[in-house]
């Protein structure tokens, strides 16, 4: 492969005339942002240029000087990311779509909505809400891209119910590597019509192409909505309750576990106590949080009284409704803020953050079983290790965290340790490397331990007819320079 | 391209040596089934052998001999596929796999059941069934086998609900063109780890890898059904009611429409009058039929009052409802009876079955347009044209017949400017080339005018990329040779 070219004061002069005014940022006018997602733990690096773009035909045009100079490009959403995705590693030039962000128009003869990349979901979310429909995936982050979603098929909170993002990508407008534009899919729902491209660019994290426009299905607002918190002594036995909501045909929009300790320092933050911690001196020592929805309230009575049946016939010690939109609110705040929760608990070396975390997905009847090895894992290392989790699906969102006694560098080689056991045990176990937040740059010795030499050369061949030059993205999902 | 080596006496003793006993037919004795899928009109090929293959180690080891010596392998299910998609065009092995018909093991713990590649649909359905579960998709031919399913996305009648066979496939062993066994996916719900071979393998006919097992997600079955059959005096009428089932909440399992020539040759056929053809001097020109399902009589009893009243508010003129078992198999059975009800009131020429056929899919709000252009293009070319399809999903079957008056390659000729015509129509609507049959070696020139040139040369690429000697399925979806 040849060298990646420099970005010269030339190129950065062909961009700023191939995009709009005041969109192009180069050296010291670039913030530090563009150099990181939200986990600072797996390196930073500024790009050399930035553009915000406004259009896909900016993009494109932008890309096509990028090809001819095979500079590398990497496109960013919000920066939300997980797995450093987005993080320039061999600098060049950085395609912010953050300002790609017009809903253009519904569709509810074929219930989608038409959009740029860089809407954000909680923007999308809104704005359905406010017209009786909902845009089903749910991930805990709302303020990432639609882009990124889609770039890292992500999943959340209503996946157990709805599926994840790729169920919900009808077509896309992609920019090339060589700067063509193409449209992957249409608005139809179903199709046989040759490999699926779009499937392919979906969860391909930037790689292959730049997504610029996207089709998403969109369904009617189920009316009503009633959330439940089901405190059990044993995390085994609030996993093993999983299963039964399915089989009595219950079907929960959302089906979240979190141990105990996660539930306190969540709710310290927020500073509300909401979930019920002993009954009759039985401890809770871990929790299911579960939301049904439906289109009246009497359906919701029924399913109140058979899952509250079911949880107490599975061990469950208390259940506990919330059937107001205030009471849901604060059901879900102990979840939703359980990272910002520890970050203001922790006191770290040097202002680095030592947070590292993997979010494996594992067969549902595997939970109970792995996140007790997981602790014995990180008991054995000393490291402090928190877990929750879509108990619905099976996709953990496991955490370690360091303190001001350890380096960076002595977190980091730690951390490594306890990765490699756990994702080792979750491929034995019948899991995949990643339920939602994707491989980036730092996953990517996991997944080829979990898929093999002859599918991450598949990967690797694929990505070069998307992209000869491989400077999209580069360094990320399967392949190293 | 290295030119495709021959089967030689020895190449067949080595697959003999290979495989079970008995299991492999060469010359002569292979039955002339094996040169033609239910679309005859494609064109036939006999291979050079067949192995009735027993286990993915037995498809691997022949795979393995093909590769060595450059012998082309077509993979076949039941062979009941309308694109030529099993056909042998270029001789060679066919793999037979309805042997491998065994259904492994349920997993009730996560909703899923491993099977063989050759299991047939209606036999995992009616396995389902006698469990309380249900296997959603529903595609019209029920002896097609699962592999042949996944390879071609097949739809069905419940897509519009439950989604088409993608939404069900979890995991699949493998066969690669060189013979090695892999496994793309897991039990687990979903997952952003790399690329989604998994995706890329679903739809993709045979041409990347041979599907030998699968697992496949199941749901608890719904304790409930009730069908409704609506008639209306005007197509668009008709169509211009699908989108409101949705907007007011009512999520039908299946929503087909049919024109009312087709209802009167299927009656027919099946010799039984169910449809209503008038009320108060009104004729019936379309019907809608409409199935609900859900957990309770009440459930359904308030579905089946807002679906009338909202059919009737649109124009229809009658609702007649289906609420026994036997009376819902009456109202299916001609839907389901079409095709052979076509034939059976045929007289063609020299035995030729002389029915050509397509599967566009276009967006809602397109189906009455499209389907009266269609029948335009039918009148100026003196074709017979019949359609019907699932309303739910814009997805159309359209016909053209010939009759004792026409040779085959008049009939060919004509046909092909039908399509030519209304294929490209559907594209200028927004519409794909196929819903659920695919692509084959018949759609192709359609796959390649709607994708267009870069789509087809990255297609073609994916397939080197799997397949460098190009063996597997050749001359189908994306490349001749």
């Amino acid at each position: 492969m040849a060298e990646f070219g420099k970005v010269t004061p030339e190129i950065v002069e062909a961009i700023k005339a191939a995009t709009a005014p005041n969109r192009v940022y180069f050296g010291a006018d670039i913030i530090e942002d563009f150099s990181h997602d939200e986990m600072t733990i797996y390196g930073k690096k500024m790009p050399d240029v930035v553009v915000d773009a406004t259009s896909t035909e900016e993009v494109s045009a932008v890309m096509k000087i990028a090809y001819d100079n095979d500079i590398p490009v990497t496109p960013r959403g919000a920066g939300t990311g997980l797995v450093g995705a987005c993080v320039p590693i061999y600098g060049g030039i950085v395609i912010n779509t953050t300002k790609m962000n017009k809903i253009e128009s519904y569709d509810l003869d074929n219930f989608v909505v038409h959009v740029q990349c860089g809407v954000l979901l909680n923007d999308l979310a809104e704005d359905c809400t406010r017209q009786g429909l909902m845009y089903p995936p749910d991930p805990g982050e709302k303020f990432a891209t639609l882009g990124g979603n889609v770039s890292t098929n992500a999943g959340g909170m209503r996946a157990v119910k709805y599926g994840a993002t790729r169920d919900y990508v009808r077509a896309m407008t992609v920019v090339l590597p060589t700067g063509e534009i193409t449209k992957f899919g249409s608005t139809v729902s179903k199709t046989s019509s040759g490999y699926s491209l779009l499937n392919l660019m979906i969860g391909s994290e930037g790689t292959l192409g730049i997504i610029t426009e996207l089709t998403l299905k969109i369904i009617p607002a189920p009316q009503e909505t009633v959330s439940l918190v089901i405190p059990f002594e044993k995390l085994s036995d609030c996993i093993a309750t999983v299963p039964k909501f399915k089989i009595n045909h219950l079907n929960p929009q959302a089906l979240e576990f979190m141990e105990r300790a996660i539930v306190d320092v969540s709710e310290r933050y927020v500073g509300k106590s909401v979930y019920p911690k002993a009954l009759d001196g039985v401890e809770a020592g871990a929790y299911l949080l579960v939301t049904f929805d439906g289109d009246s309230k009497e359906e919701l009575d029924n399913i109140i009284e058979t899952a509250s049946e079911l949880a107490l016939e599975n061990e469950a010690i208390d259940v506990l409704v919330a059937d107001t939109p205030a009471k849901i609110k604060d059901a879900w705040a102990a979840r939703s803020s359980f990272l910002e929760a520890i970050k203001s608990e922790s006191n770290w070396k040097d202002g680095e953050e030592l947070i590292d975390e993997c979010d494996v997905v594992v067969p549902l009847n595997e939970i109970a079983p792995y996140v007790e090895y997981v602790y014995q894992v990180g008991d054995k290392l000393g490291l402090r290790v928190e877990s929750f989790g879509h108990a619905g699906d099976g996709n953990l969102h496991i955490y370690t965290i360091g303190d001001d006694k350890i380096s960076l560098a002595d977190f980091k080689a730690s951390a490594e340790q306890f990765f490699d056991d756990i994702y080792a045990e979750a491929g034995r176990r019948g899991g995949l490397v990643s339920g939602e937040h994707a491989i980036g740059s730092a996953k990517m010795k996991y997944l080829e331990n979990s898929v093999g030499a002859t599918q991450m050369k598949i990967m690797q061949e694929i990505k070069k007819v998307f992209d000869p030059k491989m400077i999209l993205n580069p360094g990320k999902v399967c392949y190293k320079l």
